[in-house]
């Protein structure tokens, strides 16, 4: 029964989104900074953030506004010299006032999937090396859980028709996918008790996985024949996480995925890709990728293979992997049908795996081992993060047991028993 | 001849002072790093000074944008734990990134000037200190010239509205005199040509001053009787002025005032205001102090009396006076007749003074001396730099010389011999 359906407008909707982004979220403590930052067309989603995490007791909150517009004013009429550094002063001086969970931080993404289509690609992919150098003491003490932080969608004009060219409702339809992935459409009497609810399933799957410490994870489908091997002490995440302080919070509205470590050096076999990776505004299409004692030895791709290479190429770690995600092909955000051409909604369509830097909470005792402790035990560090997916219902999980078993995990797709 | 009057739009004219901010006004040079400030509702003047910052040659030109309503949310919302800091690392991280002219800034300002109006008074004198505190570094950073700099103007529809009260056309009529005062409407054949005349006839002004090196200015007006001796080895700005690397630079559009460093510990008389001082959405009226050996040891207002006295009471150096300024009476801006209630406008309507931190560019050798040194010959510190303005048609004002005797500086609010 959707009675409310009708009642609730978009501005209802978007209170209900900026509700569940501060409580269910970043969960901004009394007493806490925190730091938004948005780009400036989601004003709206913005300032009912602000508002509601000073309401609910934070301290200061910084909400900076980055445009769109002038990141693409760069390409157009800058120089060499505006390709020839970043701003890791900003970087450094945010990370340092972040840690001990002094500033939690939420993020507000959904810009324009293509914004840099047509732009040198040279000066694209030194942008990126250039960016992901500098953010790297911010992300370090994120994927570290120093502190509580969350990432949450607005529907930008350019994304939405992206995902649905040549309809005039693109933007109403991107805005109630997203309501509805966020778990906080009409469908959904109580955000804050579905997302309880949500986040205890999570919890028990993780629970689970975790008792087993499989040896390696085997992946079977069309064009895929995968052993990625886990971490020594891996643990999984999903749903809401813990900072190193002991607060909780959800780093992704929405999210449906548990994930792991790999290990750096156990991965061997081939794997394809099953949902298109729009990263940095190319569209990277059917990646096909052989792993050798965890390397990628071999890639290629139908449509934006350059743009695959040059992200290979990053640092030694970007060849390598830092997590393997299980989703459910019967996942809401996968039954929607929909190419969100954004990581944070189709990641959750699918079992994924990531390029790059792994998460040290997702390593027993992450939060206080040192980077060369946590590298011994598997885990791999680069200055890049990106996720691709790799599930359907066509595809067949096993986990392995130190002694060599193989159990089954998923199949079709889907928990053995779930299957909705 | 205003031929072109009729064929400039709106956009053209945004054009055009976008050009001159970039290219006058910061003056950003080829491979430096620029900073762009701006409310979240300046985006169309934003954007086009960042793609022309770029087109000239800049650096990573970072566009960052603040939101009125944001910083609103604080009062309204914010409990007693949003109030007790501000962010000093992030300001002590930016001065430490301008050093040496890494990174030149660009303000734009023109939000609500009555933002505040009905919020905690507490809470609003905490949050300006605070936020003057932690501002310093980098108001040290420009006010030394370390770094190029300016601060141009964009009509709000709250500043237009307070401008041009019950006046359904106040929007356009603001945005007429913002680009009349900043010498770009279409009555200007050639912005950047204009600006070279009127910085050539200040700079004139200057060295005609700088050479008198008076011991002290007497005014004389209704309300005022005031001795501002001038620290020792004074300077006096004006129009562009020339960072420690040797960059030109107009740190303000508009300008009509040349100034210099009173001594802080020479000032006697009384003095009255002739235009209402907005200050942190507060309007002081009719202000009315008595100095005492450089210091305020009384002071009145017939409106806003609490928040001038707080403002006094900010630290020692806001009771004593960090500049002079002389401007014409005949100036454009006073002779539009506008009350901007911004002081960027109207303190080039008036002669002013300003209460707290002078300039180390207006002390010889000030770009290198120590804060000791200059506090020595008069320079004044703080944590704040108010203006106000005490010049008007009815004013003269004698040079006083180290022997003691009046030369007749201006009369009835003119140079003499040039009035308009
Ligand atoms: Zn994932
Ligand atoms: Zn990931
Ligand atoms: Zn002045
Ligand atoms: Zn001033």
């Amino acid at each position: 029964m959707n009675d409310t359906s009708a009642s609730l407008s978009h501005d209802d909707l978007l209170d209900r989104l900026a509700d569940v982004a501060v409580a269910t979220g970043v969960n901004v403590q009394e007493g806490q900074d925190l730091l938004v930052s948005a780009d400036v067309t989601m004003v709206p989603l913005a300032r009912r953030i602000v508002e509601r995490a000073y309401a609910r007791g934070a301290g200061l909150v910084t909400l900076s506004y980055d445009d769109e517009a002038a990141t693409l004013a760069r390409f157009r009429y800058g120089g060499d010299q505006a390709f020839d550094h970043d701003r890791p002063w900003l970087h450094e001086a945010t990370a340092r006032a972040m840690a001990d969970g002094k500033i939690a931080r939420l993020k507000i993404i959904g810009g324009d999937p293509n914004l840099l289509d047509g732009q040198d690609h040279e000066k694209v992919a030194k942008a990126e090396r250039l960016a992901a150098a500098a953010g790297k003491p911010v992300i370090e003490k994120i994927t570290r859980f120093e502190t509580n932080w969350s990432i949450v969608a607005y529907a930008s004009e350019a994304w939405a028709k992206t995902v649905f060219p040549n309809d005039e409702n693109a933007l109403a339809r991107l805005w109630q996918a997203i309501f509805a992935a966020s778990r906080v459409d009409a469908s959904v009497a109580d955000p804050t008790e579905a997302w309880r609810k949500h986040n205890a399933a999570l919890s028990a799957r993780r629970k689970l996985l975790d008792d087993k410490q499989y040896d390696a994870l085997h992946f079977r489908g069309p064009g895929t024949d995968l052993k990625v091997g886990l971490a020594e002490g891996h643990s999984w995440g999903g749903g809401a996480g813990k900072t190193i302080q002991g607060v909780s919070c959800n780093p992704n509205i929405p999210t449906e995925e548990v994930f792991t470590t790999p290990h750096a050096t156990r991965v061997d076999g081939t794997v394809a890709s099953t949902k298109p990776l729009a990263h940095q505004g190319t569209l990277i299409r059917d990646i096909a990728v052989r792993f050798e004692g965890g390397r990628i030895v071999e890639a290629s791709a139908s449509t934006g293979e350059a743009a695959l290479l040059k992200l290979l190429d990053v640092d030694d770690g970007a060849r390598r992997l830092g997590e393997v995600a299980l989703v459910p092909h019967s996942s809401p955000i996968s039954a929607s049908g929909i190419l969100f051409y954004n990581t944070l909604f189709d990641e959750n369509a699918a079992c994924h795996i990531a390029l790059g830097q792994s998460y040290a909470k997702c390593m027993k005792g992450g939060g206080t081992a040192s980077a060369e402790e946590l590298g011994a035990r598997g885990a791999n560090a680069s200055m890049i993060h990106v996720d691709w997916m790799i599930g359907s219902g066509e595809i067949d999980i096993d986990g392995i047991t130190e002694a060599g078993e193989a159990e089954p995990l998923m199949r079709g797709g889907e928990w053995p028993g779930e299957a909705r």
